[in-house]
Order: structure tokens, then C-alpha cells, then sequence
């Protein structure tokens, strides 16, 4: 005998028997996110297929007094995603409309739940690009990237998510749709609303489509892997990259999660030997930047340098970077910070993090990798039991004694909502929480991420 | 015998008697913006001179019950600067603090009183830019800049001011402080107050110092006059443009403006001749782009073309764009209403504008001029009486019904609010306004702006 519940039957007659999950087997998959350390079980999964199911669902949780989690392609690391018990997930996968490309504006709209492999895939066919790139690209859906900011790869040279938004629909906890698509650049109209909603994790509002701003996909690109003595000559090697023309990642690794790429994934011997701290570079322009990148690399500092201008050989140099997660999760369920640092204080940052973590977990393993173009660090901790919160508290606390940020681009999600208060001040905690009050009255979207329900 | 004013003694405990002005010829600067179009009289300037000063000012006004109008460099162009009868006038001037130029992040902390022109000159030593400049630079500050989220000249490759800030310090209504100072690139704990204090118009806090990305000086400078036989063809040669290294601006004028320069400088005959539609186009960068924009401009639809590399000779082809302000200003006080299109519905904008405009106001003149790189047309009108707002209506419900924007840059102010519906629906109005009363409860911060006051 399985109980009706009165709110299934209303989010079914808005959207369908077929997008209205509730069978445990079929929920599974939107229960657990893919690090699997964050899980809890859903009252229901929906699956609107357009924006005005999408505010019908939302009018019908909220008659229910229901919670309602927003789901995007579900990669995100941080427990924001998921539910933590008992709340309807609304998963926005089937919002997968692409508007045509205006290459002239040099822009296109696409829906929530496309993917970030479509959305290239879709541009590219236009001649363009998109400026934000990031290794769950098959995975991760625009609206869940908008809703987290998403970085990645590139933004040292276009920024973030919200750089590349230019609109957004959305649809807010009363129901109600908020809808600025026309892709205009400048736009002085009061408040900014869609740049408020990237990053709001899904606490303001759901978001149904967005305007992207599109970058030109260049004719000549290059990728150098290099070796160099320490961390300190590679932000020294960082000051004289930015004067290469088209830079575009800098991304740095160290020589224990090398040598663990290596042995996990065949990739045989580092072209650059055993580096104390390794970069991968990607340089691309209008211009070969293959010239102006040697020189800088003939400079001070490198010990060792491998470039590539052909895809299979860029590959081939991405893979010592891109593998390092695959690398770390066979180790065991990671615990995954993400802190920036103002670049004078990263290598003191990271000279410290090593024995602070050995110092509440011995024998963990510690595999750092990051974006050192934006003084972004990944700090990934196997070996501490997934609710033992001792390596977290102390990687954020000496982020935040460095003037640095406890979550660079992952979110704080549940995960980090006990620190948030490490580098926000009681004012600024404030003026969020008003701003999240005003727009959801009923702490229905996403309860629990940011704030810890009932805070 | 001059009524003592409590609230006027609470200012003068906190800031000292030299730095509040009571007296009306003190006042007067303050109570009037440079178009002359708006003003109404203070109750008193108070000209807070540090943070701490500013949150005393702010509770004091509150505890006393009375509004506040913040006030930077008043250049704005939409009365939101100036009092509109009764306000007390915080003007951030003194808040003038420059922090030292961090080279290695290419990033400096500037407090809201200090004018970009102190701004550039101050990371010019340093040997970097800002990546944000405008006519008004002399006089416009930081803050005010922030708080319009200001746009200029170099929007199309820099951004508008929100696109190079980092950080904010900024005080809100009740007197707390919110700080995030740290020049973090990244940095996703909460939502983003820094973004939506840009453009909120004095509104929702005071800002008090800014952390601000500056961008490289390019070795390479060039800049262009170009005649083009019409706006469509000016379109076709901004697609071409975008393929030109270090594109910077693309501005545009027409054959009346142009003109009325001419006559009312006394630049000379332009160089380009009477071409219907000219434009300012500068690029810049590591290598000379002289000749990659001259390929371009030998291309079809141009009609004209001089070219400078020289600073004198740059300083006299943008003579030909700048000048339009005090060119028009010569014929009286001007209608300043500032649009953008999608760049698809431009031209036809642009040719039904002017009949538009001669059936509401007949015999008015019109002088539009704009950066077409970001489809932001600035239409003058000077002829109808200064309250009269038929020709606004017409201009502005002429932009919205082409899917553009009735504020590209000048913001809403008190000028546009009783169109901000044509291009705002009523949920997107009802969640500016939560945000606004969630932050500022009282309506004590620029009352009249965005909302007429008592909406």
C-alpha cells in the first residue's frame, strides 16, 4: 500500500506521471551527489519541461509547505544539490532549449538544463565560443553553473559565470517569472538581479534560461606544460605570463599529485621530470602566441617545458591536469576545499596547509591542484572519515588567516555553511540573510544550503 | 535668529563644524546637478571624512528620522545626486584615499571620493590602466562611479565599472559596515553585495571604498575617424571590426552632430568629410594594430578615413566625438535620455527616433551620439521645456518597444522612474523592492530614487 500524497498528485497534473518520480529506485540517482559524500532522500523528483511548469510546481510546494531542492546536472561539490531530507527535487534537466546564435551580438539563449558539452558543441557550429570551461562539461547544466558561478579553466582570461550572463529567467519562490533575455550589454535598470542570482545556489530564485555572451574561438592556440623550482618561482613566472598576448589558464599541480596521475592512469613519465610544481599554460589569439610564450618560458625559474599546438598533443599536456581528479577519488571519498588567496599569500598559504592537515588528520593524503591565475587552490583530503569535519575546519580557518576565501568557485552549499562566518562579517551575513528573506519569504528554495535550516 | 537643528548638531559632533553646511550659499553646489535640470534644497551636507563617520552620520539621520542623499562628484544625468527637497546631502569627496598599486594582481584600493582622474593618474605611475573612463573624469568619483556602475568609452573591452570591482566597503542604512577588501578573483560564499551595490544608485548602502582590477598600458595605440554611408553600414563594419586585436571603442556620431561640433568648437572642417554616420574606433595593444585596423577600414562601406597614432593627434580625432556634450549643451538644457538596442534593432531605432521626436516636441533639436559597440545611444533633445516629459516618453517607449533599454548607463535616478515598467515586469519591480526595503527598511537612502517616494 503506498500513501497518496496530495502534493505528488498536484505536481503531477502540472507536468505529468512521466516527470513526477517517487519510486526509491528511481529517485536514487538524484540523491547522492558524485563525490557521494552528500545524500538524503527527496519526497519527490519533478521534472518540468518549460518555465511556466516550472512556476506551477513552485506554486504547488509552496501551498504544501514544501521544500524544494533545484537540481541541475548534479556535479556540484559542496551538498547544495541534493536533498538533505525530505524536500521535493525539482531536477531542471529537460529545460534544454538553444535559441539560435546571434553571431553578430556574438550571444545565444539556452535553457537551464542544457549542458555545457551541448552548449560548445551548439556555438561552435556558429564559428563562436563559450568563455567558461570546466572538466564535468558533459555533466554540468547552465542553469546549475549560473546558480554556482560557475569558473573553471578560463577565467583568468573571461571571468566567471556571471561575466558570460548577460539575461536570465528565473522564476521566484511565489511563482512569479523575472525575465530580462533581450542581451542587451549595458543595461543601468535598477538592480542587477541576474548577476544576484549567480551564486545564489539556488536560494533566491530557480533558474530557467539564461542570455550568454560568446567569446571568438581563435585560429592559433598553444598549451606548454612546465616544470618550474617551487611555487614562488611559478607566481614569479605568473607577473611575466600576463604580458603574453591571448593568455588564457595557468594552471598549477605539484609533484605528489603528478607522480599519483601517473601511477593511476598510465600516462607513463612526466615530459617535465619530477618538478616540484608543475604548470599547464594555454595561450590563444589571432597571432601564433607560440613565440611570446617561449620567451617568457626561456626566462628564469623553469626547469622544464613541454608545448603543444596540435588538439592531440594538447590533450595529451591537459591530461596531467584534468586527470588529477580521477586520480585523487581512487584513493578514496575526498574531502574537497576550494580556497583563493590574494597572490602574495598563496605560497605561505600552501607551505602551511600541508602540516596543519597532517596535524588533525595523520596519514591523510593531501593532493593539491588548482587556478593560479586566480589564486585558486583545490586542497583534496583522503583519509579522514566524510563527516569528520577536523580537515575542513582546518584548511578554511587558515584561508581565512590569509585573507583568503573558504570557497573560490565550489559554492558553500551545506558543506561549508559552518565557516561561512570566517570571512563574512555579521553585517554582510545579515544583509544576505535579508536579501534571501525578502525574496523567499518561506525559506522554501534549497533550505539548508548558506544557513543551516532555522537560522 | 537661525533655528537650531538637532539633527544638524549630531552631524557636526561627528564630523566637526567645518564639515557641515547649513548656509544656503554653501549649499548650492551641492543642491543642483551640472545638467541644471536638477535640484531641489538640503536640509544640511554633511561631508563625512572616514568610514567610521560615514555609519555615525548614517545613525544619526536614522535615529532623527531623515533621508539621505549620497553624492559623489555629481555628474550623474538623472537627478538621483541631488536633493529633491529637504534630504540630508552626504557627499563622499573626502574619502579620497589611494592604497598602494599591487602590481603582481594588477589590482588597488581607491576610496569613494577619489575622481578617476586622480584614479588614472595614480595607477598610470604604476604603469597600469583602468579599464573604465569617461568624459566626466576630472570630476567623477569612484563611488559614484560604482554606485551608477558607469559605463564610457571602453565598455567593449573592459566592462562597465561592475566588471572591475573586486570589492567593496560600503555602509548600509543602519549604520553596519560590510567589508570585502581582500581582491579576491574568485570567490563564491554568498551572494554577490559587491555586484548589486553597483548601479543600486545610492539606494541600498554608501559605498566607501572600492577594490578595483586595473588592466595593462599598451605599448600600441591607435585611433581612427571614420565616415560610413549610414548605420547599417557602420553595423556591417562593427561585425569586422570585432576581429581586430585590442578592439577598444567604437563610437558613433552623425552628420548634424558632427556639425553642430564643428560650428560651435571651431575644430575646423572633419577630416572625413559629411559622411552620414561617423566613428571613433581605437584599438590597442602588445603589437601595432595599425595596419590589422587598416585592413578593415579598406574594406567596403567606408567613406572616409583619417588615422592617428600620435597622442596629439589621437587627442584631435576624439576631440570630434567628446566635444558633442558642450556642443549640444550650447543650445540649452538638453534631454539626456541614454538607450541601448539589441544590436539588431539599431538602425531602425535610430531612423524612427528623430520623427518621434519632432511630433511630441516640433522644432526641438536632436543630437544623437553613442557607443555602438554596445549598442547605447545617447539621444539629446534640446527645445521642450525642462519638466516637460512628452519628448522622454516618446524616446524611451520607442526603445522599449524595440526590445531595448530606457538606461544603458545613466541609471533610472528620478528622471526615468515612471518608465522603469516599461522594461521591468511587475514581479522583477516587486523583488528590486523587497531587496531594497530588506536592506534599507526606513527608505531612508536616496528616497525618490527608482520609486517615487511613498511607492
Amino acid at each position: 500500500v503506498i500513501d497518496s500524497d496530495p502534493l505528488v498528485d498536484a505536481l503531477t497534473a502540472v507536468v505529468g506521471p512521466t516527470h513526477v518520480l517517487t519510486e526509491p529506485g528511481m529517485m536514487a540517482g538524484f540523491e547522492v551527489d558524485w563525490t557521494r559524500r552528500w545524500r538524503g532522500r527527496a519526497r519527490a523528483v519533478v521534472r518540468p519541461g518549460a518555465t511556466a511548469e516550472v512556476a506551477s510546481c513552485l506554486r504547488c510546494c509552496a501551498d504544501a509547505g514544501a521544500a524544494v531542492v533545484p537540481q541541475g546536472g548534479n556535479t556540484g561539490l559542496v551538498g547544495g544539490s541534493v536533498p538533505r531530507g525530505g524536500e521535493v527535487v525539482m531536477s531542471l534537466t529537460r529545460l534544454d532549449g538553444l535559441g539560435d546564435v546571434d553571431r553578430a551580438a556574438a550571444q545565444v539563449s539556452a535553457g537551464a538544463g542544457v549542458t555545457l558539452a551541448q552548449l560548445q558543441a551548439h556555438v561552435a557550429a556558429a564559428g563562436l565560443g563559450f568563455g567558461v570551461d570546466l572538466a564535468a562539461r558533459d555533466s554540468a547544466t547552465v542553469g546549475g553553473m549560473v546558480a554556482t558561478n560557475a569558473g573553471g579553466l578560463h577565467v583568468l582570461r573571461h571571468g566567471a559565470m556571471r561575466a558570460q550572463v548577460l539575461g536570465v529567467e528565473a522564476v521566484l519562490a511565489d511563482g512569479s517569472v523575472v525575465r530580462r533575455m533581450d542581451g542587451l550589454v549595458k543595461d543601468n535598470s535598477g538592480y542587477d538581479l541576474a548577476g544576484l542570482l549567480c551564486g545564489s545556489e539556488g536560494t533566491l530564485a530557480v533558474v530557467t534560461e539564461v542570455r550568454l555572451r560568446l567569446v571568438p574561438v581563435w585560429p592559433h592556440r598553444v598549451t606548454a606544460l612546465v616544470g618550474t623550482g617551487g611555487l614562488d618561482a611559478a607566481l614569479d613566472l605568473l607577473v611575466r605570463l600576463r604580458s603574453v598576448p591571448g593568455l588564457e589558464a595557468v594552471e598549477v599541480m605539484f609533484a605528489d599529485g603528478v607522480e599519483l596521475v601517473r601511477a593511476e592512469t598510465g600516462l607513463g613519465p612526466s615530459p617535465v621530470g619530477p618538478a616540484p610544481c608543475q604548470l599547464v599554460i594555454e595561450c590563444a589569439g589571432l597571432e601564433d602566441p607560440t613565440d611570446a610564450l617561449g620567451t617568457v618560458l626561456s626566462g628564469p625559474g623553469v626547469t622544464g617545458t613541454a608545448v603543444a599546438s596540435d588538439p592531440g598533443g594538447r590533450t595529451r599536456l591537459w591530461a596531467w591536469r584534468e586527470r588529477h581528479t580521477e586520480a585523487v577519488n581512487s584513493l578514496g571519498v575526498p574531502h574537497k576545499l576550494d580556497v583563493a588567496l590574494p597572490l602574495g599569500r598563496l605560497a605561505a598559504f600552501e607551505a602551511a596547509v600541508r602540516p596543519a592537515v597532517a596535524a588533525v588528520a595523520p596519514g591523510a593524503a593531501i593532493v593539491i591542484w588548482g587556478h593560479l591565475g586566480d589564486g585558486n587552490l583545490h586542497v583534496n583530503v583522503v583519509g579522514p572519515p566524510a563527516d569528520d569535519e577536523a580537515v575542513d575546519d582546518a584548511v578554511l580557518r587558515l584561508a581565512a588567516a590569509h585573507g583568503g576565501s573558504i570557497s573560490a568557485e565550489h559554492g558553500i552549499g551545506v558543506a561549508k555553511r559552518r565557516w561561512l562566518g570566517l570571512t563574512r562579517a555579521p553585517a554582510d551575513v545579515s544583509a544576505m540573510r535579508a536579501i534571501k528573506d525578502a525574496l523567499d519569504p518561506g525559506r522554501m528554495l534549497n533550505p539548508g544550503v548558506l544557513w543551516a535550516v532555522g537560522q
